[in-house]
């Protein structure tokens, strides 16, 4: 289900694209590649998404378990889809000028806006919950639940920063941006901490919440003290902040995860019949 | 795999915003905002799939079934789209001038298309069928194959309003999408009420069957009726038209499911261990 | 999980129709009229991707094990994506004139790009690979991993044939695309002739798996030598090379699918409980 809301996020980046009035994408390019703080936060993100990636298949090389496996290939998908993010952005295939509407701190310019980091979030966070949520040993209406409402956030994210219509219109997304945030907040915060101590997990799931609530909560700051929001900070400094965080909430949380699953304790192993598509019951191979 | 298809509505979607040549997404929230009656049918619907949110957020306060609280947060999900949607409309984010083909009723003339609503029937409707499937206790492949169809009927009918090039071409998207619909149609009608028949939800389920199929009918006849079709009925009204459809297909439907679901009777929930993605099965966690 | 890549296709696809510089949906449907090799590659796909839909209906009308029927719906969506795929292509809806970047064979020309190809392939091959994976009996973690890096291949190929700001970064899109083919290819020949010979299957499985992979390897070969890469062949030369491989990769493994299929042999069925959403475990139902 939480794919569906996933799709906007495409059209809305589609109508950023749009607003590209002016600007051709190879003068975006340039544009980029003339701006060394710019191109470093996406090409240092490209070199470390795949070296997550490489990591991941060298420390899960004898994971046999297919629970196991599950989880490992989650946290590579955060990874995949990062790395496709960021080489996206950096090529100026999913970044645009947008001319901010009036009442904007930066009312009339036009401003270099990486709608793709937003779209992007849509398409990696849900693997990040996934993750978190087999660790914490959930099920599928919380983790579905996650997945949708992560989707949701980030798409009206994604809506607030190519709205340039009214300012009062971006706020609004971003009001409805934080409200499905704030339900993510509780999962992590209280379901799943419940599940993850019934599950054996609450220490390796644990340190992981404490490192994705925090890391979570300076996306939204981020988008409010950048361009988009009151445009305190510039587009170099915001995109840097996005791409450390991202370190941190994607390729740190990976490695801890994989590393702990790698060794396939009990807790996270579910035994060779998991999930076959043979079994009386649900194949679940959507 | 459904949602493979919803994919497309976006990039369907994104062409109909290129199709916005003249008008800046600020030109067209200003004749929105012009239009009362096109702007209160956005409007209006933002409060209610708003009130709905928290309308069972109230109601289902005390469900703690798994199987239960997975068919509340389907209802939940289809009125978060719906926000968004309304929003995105709204904001003229989602919507376009086309210039209709020759041979269309309104060949040569720049048609404000609502393309945003096409595109997240795709988005929400699946969320419907999931809800309505549960509540039967249907099967992975009924429920899949009806979601499925519902976003390739989505899709289609979106291409078929973005299509500007020929009135032929958008009248053989409508017969493509009309076909799926049937597909749906005979779900909801063969399929389903035998598996609640034997689930013990006829009563409950027949009510909701015949409001859905009833209203259901009402899109593509609108689609038919409106400025995307033989262009009897006006913009507002049919915007009008949609949004009513809405009230019912959606928010009216939504609170007669969690009204039933709320009171946790057995036909509907399955135990603490559902959906459990320790279970030695599929955790179904995509 | 797999379906968050996919949506980053149509933001892609968005971009492309961005660069559709000069020419409209009317004029580009009109150069694929004046070009009957071109139109002819688009309409015969969409007649046989019909005629495809109902020898399935057909063929199994009288299937009722819900396990046989998962794979016959899964075989019969690859058409329903491509029959939809087929006629955007043919409406001028989802192609576009781009401008190829210095470097490039077509350096400066306005070249014909059949992105709604590159999108499509995003929809219709997860559906390919799930028959295939049922088929072979295997779990929920191989058939996502094979549907999630079907999915970022093709986006990721996509985003090459839609970037036009520089010939480096669209063969660093070719390079990571082909690495999410071998995870793919590896599934297929390793992977899963494994779990098919303990399904039981091996016989039909293999004879897929051949057309498969060796369809497959086509795709990438003339993307690499058509007009998106090194341009030794044509446009119209191209398509029709698409259209063929579509022709086997799908209507042809989808037909062998279902004939093995209609007959309900005791190693693709699984019960009339199968994916029951009833049962204590997940329904998958998303």
């Amino acid at each position: 289900m939480q794919f569906m809301t996933s799709a906007s996020a495409l059209l809305l980046g589609a109508q950023g694209g749009l607003l590209q009035s002016s600007q051709t994408q190879t003068e975006i390019f340039e544009y980029i590649l003339s701006d060394s703080l710019l191109a470093s936060s996406f090409v240092v993100n490209i070199a470390l998404a795949g070296l997550t990636i490489v990591a991941i298949a060298y420390l899960a090389r004898n994971v046999t378990d297919p629970r196991a496996k599950l989880i490992v290939i989650s946290t590579m998908l955060i990874s995949v889809v990062s790395i496709s993010s960021y080489t996206g952005l950096a090529s100026g295939l999913t970044v645009s000028f947008l001319e901010m509407p009036a009442g904007h701190a930066l009312e009339g310019q036009e401003v270099f806006t990486m709608w793709g980091r937003y779209l992007t979030w849509a398409l990696s966070t849900p693997f990040i919950l996934i993750a978190l949520g087999l660790l914490a040993g959930s099920n599928l209406t919380k983790i579905s639940t996650s997945v949708a409402f992560t989707i949701a956030m980030c798409v009206t994210g994604l809506a607030a920063a190519l709205t340039t219509s009214s300012v009062v219109m971006r706020w609004w997304w971003f009001v409805l941006s934080s409200i499905f945030f704030l339900v993510i907040i509780y999962i992590l915060l209280v379901e799943w901490p419940a599940d993850a101590q019934a599950a054996g997990t609450t220490d390796i799931f644990n340190t992981l919440k404490i490192l994705t609530v925090i890391t979570w909560f300076g996306y939204p700051l981020l988008w409010f003290l950048g361009v988009e929001g009151i445009a305190v900070l510039g587009t170099g400094i915001t995109s840097w902040g996005y791409s450390l965080l991202d370190v941190i909430a994607k390729y740190g949380v990976t490695l801890l995860i994989v590393t702990y699953v790698a060794k396939e304790p009990d807790e996270v192993t579910a035994g060779s019949n998991y999930g076959s598509s043979l079994s009386k019951v649900v194949p679940s191979d959507d």
